[in-house]
């Protein structure tokens, strides 16, 4: 078994409204900053996992998103996966 | 003025406990997913504006990050910043 490290972000989708995100972007004109755009928030998950091979990593992550992590309805998500080391349980 | 987006990437400090990702993570355990060993959650956050220079940007989302999107007591931050375009206002 390998262990992969994935970097995992899940966005709201483009066309869905973000409420949060106009509430910081109206904070920060409140504090001077009204150079700011668009505010857009979202969430970034690291998962740490061990599997066969960097494609069965990437075929369970996908179910993980898809069924726990991001609402497919409302949000896009992606990741990025690293190889942490050649077999798991060999620390210390 | 150029255009930036800042992809900011929170997280909790390494010593900090993260109560929703052990949910997270238990949950996963209960789909039959026991080869996840650790989930920590952070926020994702995409901010676009405007600034004179990458230096300018980059000052300014230091402060940002510090006063508003982060505690710095139980999180790091750090972003990555793009330049969308040499010119605002020119679209359309």
């Amino acid at each position: 078994m390998l262990k992969y490290q994935a970097r995992i972000y899940v966005t709201l989708r483009p066309s869905v409204l973000d409420p949060a995100g106009v509430a910081v972007q109206s904070g920060l004109k409140h504090m001077g900053y009204d150079n700011v755009e668009q505010v857009r928030i979202g969430k970034y998950v690291e998962v740490t996992l061990d599997a066969e091979s960097e494609d069965a990593a990437r075929q369970q992550l996908d179910i993980i998103c898809d069924r726990l992590l991001a609402n497919p309805v409302i949000e896009n998500y992606c990741f990025e996966l690293t190889q942490l080391s050649e077999a798991a349980g060999v620390k210390g």
